[in-house]
């Protein structure tokens, strides 16, 4: 379809504008979803205009068109976080030395992906000075001088900011960059309790940003010592899953860090009977990896899918004007059409421009993922109705005008919905329990995410990461979700064959 | 007063406690605005719990009382430049050598501040990658790949962010660091008109943040072609005056580009004749120096002074309960009245704590700059009434409770229309006309902002900085407002007694 309709659309274009066009629009992909999943994403990411690839490697451009998605999940946060108390505040990009290796798990974690800046101008610095991979260290020597006494506590700090992460392996946009963007919170608080009902608290935002904005179903749940958090006490996640590549991915984290930093960064205080006491500590964050897992998840051959509830345009209107129609006629509907839809608090849009054909914008606007498309053309005007089309299914239908809003509504309403229902199927069909090492492997080629009851000792998941290792990765452990089925007495490990703890997800990730 | 009302409040603290809180909340300041300027600021900042000091030097944590003006400014700007269909993007923190030093005059007048990131982990990397000191390199070469014909113009970029100028001298909370905040907008057109027009929209919102936003009067002008962008064509600043150092600063600056980073980057066009052209561009920035211009502008010896538009809290409540009263009545009263003012739209907050007295808590407020308190005692419940104190010039007043909230309101309106009228007052008294060489010395020495007939010669210009240098800094142009007074005929500049050709601010500045 995109094919037939570009070409008419450039018959007035040079021919060197007409390939430059093609090439900078991406009327239709070259690779298939199903086919090369990793050249598909590579390519549409840019075609879909979210990303625009940089001269370093595993650094991207954000477009307009992702800042809209990631502005509007940061409404939702942010607002959402102040209403918990938790303010924002803003720490530097730099980090000495010496507080960077104060906490040693930590910076182990961290150590090989730290990028330093040795030099200003001509002059060597006396002291490298670290660029953040995340605040622990940069924030809680501060922690520790304004916690003084119980009444200082709960401090409940957020910061939104780029962190760099030198990684050299398989740099992906939004999914593994050396810069990215995030929020990062940090928290201190009297009692564990305090401290445990956040981490839930946050999660269940994270859950929310997944589940309603973004309509990717996630697992919440817990993750193994040998995946938590350097440095933390315990850490909990949202895991999605990509169906695709049968890969796992780390969705957000909300960390409890104990109080091992605490410890490290003397962050102490006078509790209510005039003891000394330390404080607990909870971190968390999400990232514009978000983006990267929606673009996964609901992609299609045509371009991006994108929710309504993050679609920086939800309703794209486009007239479709033959010869001797009422152009007039037409673009006044269009025009009419969008400011009803705006004033309603929808994002519509118009696209009036003369030297594309409506086909040709078809296509355009599907790679993009808008989520509905009205069309405008004499027979419309005519019988005073639109023509709506999901990005989802393609679905058409005529919409009288009278009903307009409240159609769009449900339509977008139902797209939402449907988008996470779908989503929920695909990952759902993944889902295979295996209780032997036999049928975990054979899950394991199948790409699933494999839930199996696991004895929670780190040396079996380090075995199990050893003898699955191989080009295309080895497994481990996703999370133990909160949500555990039954555990039926004298269940064995599927990898140890000792007595099973619990149930847990495993399987390749990102 | 703060000191009589601290010691009440500590009675019941312990003798290291009242030592703590003393430093913590910073009650009384050490210095005096009038006696030493420096001091005072470096001590307000951190008192008013705007900053606080890091441990590597030129970098600065900006505090949760920092972050939510930053936040109310950010909230309108964005929404006007939206307005005006500017798209957020986000462009990498780091680039390229090569990219970097594209533009001559532009990377001469950055290099000396450039931080630069050598290593990773352990490893060197192959070339040395630069920390964006503003982003004009970083974006250009991408503007060149996006535009290619009149229809993809104009193209209009803004991003929020962090850059690094790794300046040595004089580092100072807001006004100089060597990481700040700000936007950068990047935009480009077909027409130089166009281009022109932008660059006066910007300026005016900048002017808007300054004197609606911040009550700070600033002249809105040109800069000289020694002070302007390096690489520009021209420079519009708003600049704004500190009385007490008898300096200018700028305020904001919003540049026209020309077509120099045009040609160095190769942004060309299709234009709508067939014909090959070449873009225009700006950039225009704001950024955190703005609180700084604040603190200096309208703080004094008891703290921060915030203007209602940009405060966090703008009515801070504080129950005053004496022995023996109802303390239960007059807490529900402050309770009421918090309630009252926030569902009407006003940012307030109570201060229930019970180990501070009333005493402590308005000095506590003051340092903050909260615009105004509300005291509730047993007298005013008794006579349905609150008694409100400004902030700005301490006037205090009974106000009954069933006219708070339009009361409150006139209040607020009254102190930021009031700040400003202030500020404007003493800025203009430094205002000094001087039309020959004496007059402009005597000025100077005077701390003016000093309005002369220029003959706009670059040379001139670098002489009379190089005759004026000394200790505290040489005297340079300021701007030439565009609101020009008359010149007459035949009127001379003061420093060559060439032929005038327009009025100059010139002075010290930041």
């Amino acid at each position: 379809m995109a094919g037939g309709e570009a070409k008419k659309a450039s018959t007035n274009a040079s021919n060197r504008k007409k390939k430059e066009v093609k090439k900078e629009t991406g009327l239709g992909l070259s690779s298939k979803k199903d086919e090369n999943f990793g050249e598909w994403y590579s390519e549409i990411v840019v075609s879909g205009e979210l990303i625009e690839y940089y001269d370093i490697s595993g650094c991207y451009i954000l477009r307009p068109w992702t800042m809209s998605i990631w502005e509007i999940m940061q409404a939702f946060f942010d607002a959402e976080i102040k209403k918990m108390k938790i303010k924002n505040c803003y720490f530097p990009l730099f980090v000495s030395p010496g507080v960077l290796q104060k906490e040693k798990d930590h910076i182990e974690g961290f150590a090989p992906e730290v990028a330093w800046v040795t030099k200003s101008g001509q002059s060597d610095l006396d002291v490298p000075i670290a660029i953040r991979p995340t605040s622990e260290t940069v924030m809680y020597p501060y922690f520790s001088k304004w916690i003084r006494g119980h009444r200082d506590l709960p401090l409940k700090l957020n910061q939104w900011c780029n962190v760099v992460r030198w990684e050299f392996s398989n740099p992906t946009p939004f999914i593994r960059s050396r810069e990215f963007l995030w929020q990062e919170g940090h928290t201190a608080f009297a009692a564990k309790e305090e401290a445990d009902k956040e981490v839930l608290e946050i999660l269940e935002l994270y859950r929310r940003i997944y589940e309603d904005y973004l309509a990717i179903p996630v697992i919440k749940g817990k993750k193994s010592e040998h995946e938590k958090f350097a440095g933390g006490l315990y850490t909990t996640s949202v895991e999605a899953f990509i169906p695709h590549t049968g890969r796992g991915i780390q969705g957000a984290t909300s960390h409890c860090l104990g109080q091992n930093f605490a410890k490290m960064f003397e962050i102490d205080f006078e509790n209510d009977k005039g003891e000394k006491a330390m404080v607990w500590q909870n971190s968390w964050a999400y990232s514009t990896r978000t983006i990267g897992v929606m673009v996964m998840v609901h992609g299609d051959d045509k371009g991006l899918v994108l929710p309504p509830k993050i679609a920086a345009v939800q309703v794209i209107v486009i007239p479709v004007p033959y010869k001797d129609a009422d152009t007039k006629g037409i673009f006044d509907a269009c025009d009419d059409t969008v400011k009803a839809l705006n004033e309603s608090g929808f994002r519509a849009e118009a696209d009036f421009r003369d030297n594309y054909s409506p086909g040709w914008k078809y296509s355009h606007w599907e790679m993009k993922g808008v989520p509905l498309r009205i069309e405008i053309g004499p027979k419309d005007l005519a019988n005073d109705q639109v023509r709506a089309v999901r990005r989802d299914n393609s679905a058409k239908c005529d919409i009288p005008r009278a009903s307009l809003v409240e159609q769009v509504k449900d339509m977008l309403d139902d797209i939402q919905q449907s988008l996470f229902d779908v989503a929920k199927q695909n990952r759902d069909a993944c889902v295979q329990v295996a209780k032997t090492w036999d049928e975990f492997m054979e899950a394991l080629n199948n790409k699933k995410m494999i839930l199996a009851p696991w004895c929670d000792e780190e040396e079996v998941e380090k075995d199990v990461k050893a003898r699955t290792k191989g080009e295309i990765g080895a497994a481990k452990t996703l999370c133990s979700p909160f949500d555990q089925p039954a555990l039926d007495e004298g269940t064995l490990c599927f990898a140890s064959g000792k007595p099973a703890k619990k149930w847990t997800y495993w399987g390749r990730s990102y």
